[in-house]
């Protein structure tokens, strides 16, 4: 199948998962871009069909769109040089895992990305978004996280419910303030084992009602005249220290 | 004077300079916006003028320039609730002090941003950009700095130069490869007190002729499956793991 016309409704499909949060919810799918990002999820089993520029090929086993290059263009979030991308099918997904990264209310699509890589690489076993986190399902989310989207799993819930829970089966919640907090590398090593860590909003920080609950704050030294660093830096630096092996 | 008309001359200078970054270079000036950034513009004295809401009132000691709020909207690049910009000078910075972070064809103006904020934060001396980085007056960049381009001298410079020149004065070039390199945390007392950090660019990293001269490669453990952190990521953990003075 070539569809050459933007007015295929195939396209109009495509282009309004690519913009709007609701459609997406509504369908439970969302798109991908870039061969990169294709491969992950079908390594996931979560392709429903792949679009492809006209003339190219695809060895893989899933239903296939051809489209023209100027069609394709107008789809993408990013039109620079993407020649695939697919339609992929939302996976529910549920906690698991001794170290739980927890996340209230981030809201640029850039940092989510960026944490969600860096709690792959340091070893996070699940990430629970607040329900007012920025959608993962964004494009820009999903280009920042690199493809490790697919390598981590990603809950979206009611913070203080899984807190709650998880805090009677013992695990202990690590939040950060501004002002004061217990020095990330004084952590022993079973106080790095089991835990959730709590990150939060990019002005406001934690919600007081979680700051409640923390069993201690997480701070980072650094100097005075810097009130706060990006919330995907103070993230990623406490995730490698808690990831620590000795 | 009370500005109402976009075609205004001094309107049509802020709106290009705010785009154009020949233009800023040809003029050596750049805007900020927002109180916080104005008031560190200030106490730089970069000042040439302030850009302000019509009834708006700034007690500085400035030239002031009034402007309807919908002009102010559109010279705005984040017109979101700004109603105070400034028109500022580039001031011509020195290379000095111990602890030099070098950047090698940084290209996103959030990650250039967020890395200044980060290098303020963990004791950093002067920012060296290569020529090819992106400009450190784009709008996009002052922004996520938080103000702390004011804090620190960065210095745009031809790179290899930087480090012949502070190699013969002693400083050790630390860079970072893809594959390998010296665990940040072994580092010693004196390693972290003079040093030279080549961080590179975010598809290719630092280029080969800079790593060919570095003393040694540092390296951050992570897990196999993610082959890259996010270069301010990165960044920010070495200059963590540098900046610790115990």
């Amino acid at each position: 199948m070539l569809i050459t016309s933007l007015a295929n409704d195939k396209i109009k499909k495509y282009v309004k998962l690519n913009h709007s949060k609701k459609y997406r919810d509504e369908e439970n799918l969302f798109l991908v871009e870039g061969m990169h990002l294709v491969l992950e999820a079908y390594k996931k089993d979560m392709i429903v069909e792949v679009i492809l520029e006209q003339n190219e090929t695809l060895p893989l086993d899933v239903p296939k769109v051809f489209v023209a290059k100027e069609i394709l263009e107008k789809i993408s979030d990013c039109p620079s040089s993407q020649n695939v991308m697919a339609l992929c099918r939302k996976k529910e997904e549920k906690i698991k895992g001794k170290r739980l990264l927890l996340l209230d209310g981030i809201q640029d699509p850039g940092n989510l990305g960026t944490i969600i890589r860096s709690a792959v690489a340091f070893g996070i076993d699940t990430i629970v978004l607040s329900e007012d986190c920025v959608d993962l399902y964004n494009p820009k989310v999903i280009r920042s996280t690199q493809g490790m989207l697919f390598h981590v799993p990603i809950v979206r819930s009611n913070l203080m419910e899984v807190i709650d829970e998880f805090q009677q089966k013992g695990y202990p919640l690590y939040a950060t303030n501004v002002s004061y907090g217990k020095d990330a590398r004084s952590l022993t090593f079973e106080e790095r084992q089991k835990y959730m860590l709590c990150m939060g909003n990019e002005g406001n920080g934690v919600r007081e009602e979680i700051l409640d609950k923390a069993t201690f704050y997480l701070s980072i030294p650094m100097k005075e005249e810097v009130e706060s660093l990006n919330v995907a830096i103070a993230t990623s630096i406490l995730l490698y220290e808690l990831g620590r092996t000795k």
